[in-house]
């Protein structure tokens, strides 16, 4: 809160400890708090008392000048202080809230899938870590498994957790711990899914509007390109993608996945998030529904975000025929007992059944506005960066 | 959903479908839905159509007989459809929203804090990977002190999210990976922090008996003992504790931490919940607040649940003195470089902070009248259990 104080309204100490004040001192006051519209937070306090609770050194690493990004992050604890980074922190909390209290008003059930996992096959970019004397287990990269085994058991699942990706890789758009939503809906169809995402997106963008409209000034958001958030989100195959990224000189072929370039190309076309729908089969994971209308393709959609955002969520129907999920599992050289209690869901009363995965920080980052994911959570983890 | 099926009054080819129906078998059903309060859940449908969307072998594994433990957790994937899983799963996810509520209507900012973190000297129980060119990562078994550092950045904060503790235990009271839910707040000090866990738990004991009444009845839970949770909660100091177990026939002695024995004999005194608080220094954590009335004590309490469930929180009043935390630091042979922004916490304008965490699945399992936290969560992670 602001504070003001005039020195022939106060004791001399008062005003003696205030002069010596210094930056992040603690401290009690004293004085009449008054509506101020000019102050920011629209409060203020007209100081009597002054009490130090605790002081603080001359050398307070963070000072009102350019700093460099790696000093930052290694004084993270300090720098979460700043009037942006707890804007950012509160526009982060404010969403998550939001994810709660939208699957909860339709009646999902949250599951909190294990994060050690057994082995699952050769997959690049695990964290592995000695379990007991079960051998390895692995950080898991996503829940959706274990999603679809509850969506069996319950109908309308979401996850709300950390997930892990060792990947070598030094993008803003990469942490190596992030958290994702997995929403997992049975009797959904691919159509299905996507209208959930869209009501999904709209609502967290909504939400932000409303009740993060202090944060996102601070931010400097320009709030005008997320007022147009609103559902159905335009929907583009695979197909036209490919040829409208060749007609855009972007050197890509019908099989290959999207980069974040090409969907920055893409995304330019658009004021609002849009899909890319029914990859390749190649292209994408193993139990993807196969799409009857083209079997080369899957069921499947990435939503990107605009403004050169790019993809926040990957979803899609999963295969609920057992057996055309084996011959995939085999296809791509996965062990099958691995699998077999996955296969048991397609097993034992298959059904049809979608859902998707959200990125939490890539979200928040488009909806703040940021240029990097590193300041969307409060300590990041990055290839380099596992301190403090 | 239950459905009647009147012979009479279908097609001889839905009443041979239905006469060949097997256990967990997907159907698409046609015809009116009526109120029935005998029915479980409350309706019912009077079959017209009936459809076949996923057949179910006769081998489905779960069959109406007794199975034992370990083979209901090989199954867990298929033993989640049961009722009293699915019930138990739905406890689960109403205390979430719970909690979740709890905090966002008092203004408190969820803080996610890190999973994989750096080397904090020998401790054991940790679960340990490879960071990149870091060198090791350890699993987090808290996110208190990160937690901290958030809250002196926003004042009211929370965490939710999984913990990890590699200890070889085998009790129905330990789980290797199980999810804490972490407040810390500026200003508290250990009064009102106990304050806040007594409105804190009986606000999740209430919304479980207001919104899971069906559930707690499908787990045959007598919910008497749950009306009797109300503030305040009787608080036995640590030295009186220890004198009622040894006049209580307990070989313990004052320095000593309390034992799961130990906890029942105290809980079978009081009809709600009771703290046990100012455990002596030794017994406890380095960065509790030592107790300025008992100095081989510290400000901290543990909250054990009544019916024999024991501690379901630890928390305490933190260190804020910066000498007096170094001290215990190097007493406690921790390496200094490690705690090094843990410690500008205190030298940065230091506050009088206090926070605690609730264990989830103890908490779940208390309100669910359950014999083991395996139940409490999807895919419950011990010892030799790491699969599926």
């Amino acid at each position: 809160m602001q504070g003001v104080l005039v020195k022939t309204q106060v004791s001399a100490e008062v005003w003696e400890r205030f002069a010596a004040l210094t930056i992040e001192t603690s401290v009690a006051l004293t004085g009449e708090v008054r509506i101020e519209p000019r102050s920011p937070g629209g409060i203020e306090i007209s100081v009597t008392e002054l009490e130090i609770i605790g002081a603080s050194p001359l050398d307070y690493p963070i000072q009102p000048k350019e700093h460099g990004i790696d000093f930052l992050l290694d004084h993270r604890h300090l720098w979460l202080r700043s009037p942006r980074q707890r804007a950012i922190a509160r526009v982060r909390s404010e969403i998550e809230q939001a994810i709660h209290d939208f699957f909860y008003a339709r009646g999902f059930v949250r599951v909190d899938t294990p994060i050690l996992t057994a082995a699952i096959g050769e997959r690049s970019g695990l964290f592995e870590t000695e379990y007991f004397d079960e051998g390895s287990a692995y950080l898991a990269q996503t829940g959706q498994l274990y999603g679809e085994a509850a969506a069996a058991a319950l109908g309308r699942i979401y996850t709300f957790g950390p997930t892990f990706r060792a990947e070598k890789s030094k993008t803003r758009r990469h942490l190596s711990e992030f958290w994702m939503i997995e929403p997992e809906v049975a009797w959904n169809d691919s159509d299905d899914n996507m209208r959930l995402q869209e009501e999904f997106v709209t609502n967290l963008v909504q939400r932000a509007l409303e009740r993060c409209a202090r944060e996102l000034s601070v931010l400097e958001r320009d709030t005008s390109p997320l007022t147009l958030v609103s559902p159905p989100f335009p929907r583009l195959d695979y197909g036209d993608a490919i040829q409208f990224l060749k007609q855009h000189g972007r050197s890509i072929a019908w099989g290959d996945d999207l980069g974040a370039e090409d969907e920055a190309v893409i995304v330019a076309e658009y004021d609002r998030p849009v899909f890319v729908v029914n990859y390749p089969r190649e292209a994408k994971a193993f139990y993807m529904k196969e799409n009857p209308a083209d079997p080369r393709t899957v069921l499947c959609d990435d939503l990107l975000a605009p403004e050169g955002y790019g993809e926040i969520i990957g979803g899609s129907q999963r295969e609920d025929d057992h057996d055309k999920l084996l011959t995939r599992i085999r296809a791509e050289g996965l062990p099958e007992t691995a699998y077999d209690w996955y296969l048991d869901l397609r097993k034992y009363g298959t059904f049809v059944h979608s859902g998707f995965g959200l990125g939490l920080e890539r979200t928040i980052s488009w909806i703040c506005g940021l240029g990097h994911l590193r300041e969307t959570i409060a300590f990041p983890r990055m290839m380099n960066r596992l301190r403090p």
